[in-house]
Order: structure tokens, then sequence, then C-alpha cells
């Protein structure tokens, strides 16, 4: 952002067309105090958009068409249009792979957007993996995606709400793979990304990264596995010695207990159902995704499509405005530390 | 019990000497309101309980003793003293072989009590396994002491919280076990043993079970993990055929993002901190240990000594509270059952 008073602009991907993203877009959108610290960009399709908008009972909505690079109008919503010779059709709740393609082609001009300085950070809304891969993507997901697109050496998953920020060793791999997959290097890695990602995005200089362990009680002294001696604390203790502060290894469920202010300014899970399960306990409807370790700025709401409430009007936008809100301020923070330099 | 409008009797052990046992049951006991639903005999060492209640500040206690088998007192605490002989130091803080010894007592009695049927239930405070298995204990805790003494061909633990009852096909071991373990006839073990708790213990005469998947999104369709499709299910439908109502396998984070009210009588998760991560976030301060299968009704806490805090006069006697009325709850349940038979 070369003005700082100006409001950051926002690259929001609408996901997958049959599930809740519109839905939950267009109910941040429509919020005046939102539009307010935030000029949008809503990348999809226009057709796609307008069918949410009737079903919701919105009526029609008045899109300004902008193409990559051009200035944004003062007024009205911008809408990049990335099948602008399509009327792609919504069918809620269906995994289609239009759909997937559609989602895809958003979040492609979502990270040219952010590469090219035309937006300031993007928003996903949910995109179906299974929808995508039938579309022939060759990611998982978008943070694959963007992490291969920006060239990001190491990235971590996070998720944030208020002051509980949990981020992950291992994400979206088996019960069974965890155990050789959580390794020293990668423990340190990702504390290495989770504390420059507190300084850099959060603004927090010397940032204390809780740390939890593998097994049960945190292996109870040896007594319930041995990987917290053998391999967690090596990597804390090689992460002090880079002049990190972190603590643990501590049990898992007596961390959560404390509720959402948990006295850290991050906590590092070994993986996903020991870090997602209690941070969706306290924080649903809230909770925001965000990807650490990015040259970009993005976030995503920490649902999926919901596919089985799509299209009825019931999806609770609390988490992709908290996204939207997220991303602004992440943006903001490093616009001025570019300005610093 | 035999006469239904008497108070039950409740067994209650004083735990570890040296944490916040003593604390937060002489905390719970002082309420007139708990204390007119309940007759309690406190297990344990006089000598420790008076030292808790100076540090306290309650000054001395009129303590009834009792021996086993005889009449409660009609008012006044009674309290069985399993070392009548000795006057044991309490040492805040401090993990000792002597605190075992002293604590596994209490437990020796309750379930002694319970056995004979002096007692209708018991609570147990929190012991510490260092200090159990310093004293030559052969168990690593109470359920399995418990489950020995009264020959229970299987048991589960549970936390409750209100109508979260959170149940568990693995505890206490190492992450690297928890995929063998979870096997189809442990599944069923479990449920069978849960299914039974709800309607004799719960009085839910059709109880639905929530089930959930052993890896990140329980597996997304085999993406990640085939243990759903190849163990779980299988055991699911093992299930119905028994004529239980199970539904799932669910994400685990998705399930407890809807708070304390899941919709279910119970969930069944397959690991400690599967479960009892997000349970705790949702729960601290209210939760109970309940273990469901034993001929007895036992429950406990679902915090430990919480030795850093001991003596200190701070801790919370929410879930030792809970454990009380849920025990009471419990035993009257089951003795209006044996009565109608």
């Amino acid at each position: 952002m070369s003005d700082e008073n100006r409001r950051p602009r926002l690259a929001i991907t609408l996901g997958d067309p049959n599930g809740i993203g519109p839905e939950v877009t267009l109910k941040c959108l429509r919020d005046p105090s939102l539009r307010a610290q935030v000029q949008p960009i809503v990348m999809g399709s226009a057709h796609v958009l307008q069918q949410h908008a009737r079903a919701l009972g919105y009526g029609g909505l008045t899109l300004h068409a902008v193409t990559p690079g051009e200035p944004l109008p003062e007024n009205g919503l911008a809408m990049l249009d990335v099948l602008p010779d399509e009327t792609p059709p919504v069918d809620f709740g269906r995994v289609t792979a239009d759909g997937g393609r559609l989602a895809m082609r958003a979040v492609e001009a979502a990270t040219d957007a952010c590469i090219d300085g035309w937006a300031d950070a993007m928003v996903t809304a949910p995109l179906s993996k299974d929808a995508i891969a039938r579309a022939g993507a060759r990611f998982p997901g978008h943070t694959e995606y963007i992490a291969e697109r920006t060239g990001a050496a190491s990235h971590a998953m996070m998720m944030v709400a208020g002051t509980l920020r949990v981020g992950l060793v291992t994400a979206h791999i088996p019960i069974a793979e965890v155990p050789s997959q959580v390794t020293k290097s990668a423990i340190v890695e990702k504390l290495g990304v989770i504390h420059a990602s507190m300084q850099r995005d959060f603004g927090i200089a010397e940032p204390t990264i809780a740390v939890l362990g593998l097994n049960p009680h945190a292996g109870d002294g040896g007594v319930i596995g041995r990987e917290e001696e053998q391999v967690i604390a090596p990597a804390m203790e090689a992460a002090r010695s880079d002049g990190m502060r972190v603590v643990g290894p501590l049990p898992a469920d007596g961390f959560f207990a404390t509720g959402l202010d948990s006295g850290y300014d991050a906590v590092l899970a070994m993986y996903h159902d020991q870090g997602l399960a209690p941070f969706k306990a306290l924080a649903f409807d809230r909770g925001v995704n965000f990807t650490a370790g990015l040259p970009i700025v993005r976030t995503s709401p920490d649902h999926g499509t919901a596919y089985n409430i799509a299209g009825q009007g019931g999806a609770n936008e609390g988490s992709m405005r908290s996204a939207i809100e997220l991303a602004v301020e992440i943006a903001a923070r490093r616009a001025v530390e570019t300005m610093k330099r």
C-alpha cells in the first residue's frame, strides 16, 4: 500500500459455487462498517454471485466489472469475473468438477493480484478439495497452491481467534503417519515460521510460543511415549538457540482448559485434531485460518463449503468477517513495516 | 439404597495429601446445599485433612471417626481414617511415596465400602500416578484398580458435562500405538459399555452415540487414511446389528464446534487428546470423569493434583462439586432401577 490512509484492497474469492462461500461473502459485504475498512475485489463468477443473491432475497446486485491492475471504482462492488464468457449454473450442495474449476480460477486470479500488488491481501471462501481434484487440480488445497506460486520455502497453517493462535506441525495426514512426520526439523521449521509471523504479522516483538506434547499428558515423563524427550525437547532447545522463547512440551488437554486466553502468543500443536478440535470448540463462528510464512497475506474462514445448508440463507458469516478483518490488520501492519524500511 | 428417601452415602477419597484434593473436598463439603443431597464419608487421613483446613483458614474441623459398616452420624462429618495410627505430614506440591500410599489406601477403602454396600458411590479426588508408582502400586490409576477389584469385564473412561458425554476407545497410550489399538472389537466393546451406561446411569432409553473418525476430517473419503472405512464403519455396523443407534464417523474438529450441546447423547472419541482437549476447552471447572461399565459408581473431577497451586486456597472446586452431584444422580438412578426389579 503506497498510501497509508487508503483502505486495503482485498481479493475475496467466492469459493465453491455450490457451497456457502458466496453467501457468507455477500453477508459481510452488505455491512457498511466492514466496507468502510476495505476495498473488496470479489473474484469468481458474477453469474454465480447473482444467483446466490437472488436465493438470499437480496435481488439483483450492481457489480462493477474490473480487470486485473485497473483502478477500483470509488463506490459499488468491484467484481473480477474469472469466467466472463460463461454462465455457470449453481446447484446447491453438489460436488462438481465445474464448481472446482471455477473455484480454482478465482484462487489463481487472487494470487496473481497479490503477487502483482493489485491486491494487498486475499481472503478465500471455502472450496471443495474433492471438486478441485475432479477438475484436475494438482494441489490438495489453497495453501499448497499459493505456497508454490509464491515460492514460499516454508509455511504453517494457523488458526486465529483473538489472542488464541494455534499452529500445526502436521495437518492433513493420517494419524498413523503423525509420529514419523513430527520430526525435530519439522518442529524447528514451524516454530521459526510462527515466531517470524508473530513479529511481522501480529506486531509482537518477543513472542512466547507454547509447544504441545505429541502424546497424552505430554508423555507423562516418558510413561506414555518418549517423543517429548527425544524429539520435541531437542527441537525446542534448537529454537531457543535461535533466540526464540518457547515453553513446553505441555499436555494438550490442560492447555486448552484455560480457554481463549492462554497467556501465550501462539501455541504449536503436533497434529490436526489436537489443535483444531479444541480451537473450534472455543472459537467456532469467529476463527480464522491464516497461512503464516507466505510472502502474500491470505486468510480464510475456519469452516468448509457446508453443502448441507447451502442456498438456504442460514450460514453464519462470523468466521468470514473475522477472516476479512484479520487480513486487513495483517496487510496494514506489513505495509507500515515496508514503509519504515 | 434400601430407603428411597435417604441421602446417598458417598465415599469421598482425599487423593494425594500434597495436592488440591483435600482443599476441593473441604470447599464442597462446607456448602449446605450440597450436604443436603449427600451423606459423605471422607476417606484418607484425618491429620492431613486438618492440616489442609488450617492452611485454608478454616480452623480445626470436627470430624466423626467412623469404621467400615457402621451407621453414619446424623450431623457432622464422617471420616474414615485409613491410617489412624499415623500423623502423615503435608508437604504441598511434593511427589512422595508416602503420599501415594495414603492415596491408594483411601481408594481401597472406598472400593471396599461400595462393594460391601456401606457406600452407594465413590468420588475420588486426584492422586499422582507417579506417587502411587513410587509407593509400589501395581496399577497406573484408579480405574484399573477398581476394574480389577470389581471384576468388571469392560469399562470406558467418560468425561461428562451436562449433556456432553465423551467416551474414549483408547486413553493413556502413545499416539504411535493408537492406530493399532483402535480395532473393530475395541470400538464395539466401548460402544456397548457407553450404550448400556446411557440407559442405566443416565436414564436414556434409546441413546444415539456419535462416533468420531480416527484421522483428520474423518479420513475425507479415504484421502487422509482408510481406518474410517476399514475399521470404524464395520464396528458401527456391528453395533447397529446389536440394536444401537450410532452416527458417524464424524470429523472431530467439526463435532466440537457445536459446543456443549452436540445433539447426541454421547460421543465416542478414538484417543485421549481428540476427546479430552476439546472437552476441557468447553467444560473445564465443571467436567466430571466417570468410569462407565463398572458395577460400582465412581466419579472424579477432571483435573489432577495441581501441585503448583496446592495449599494456597485458590483451587476451584467446581469440577469436584460436579463429580459429587453426578455420583449422587447415578447412584439414585441405579437404586430406583434395582428396587423396580
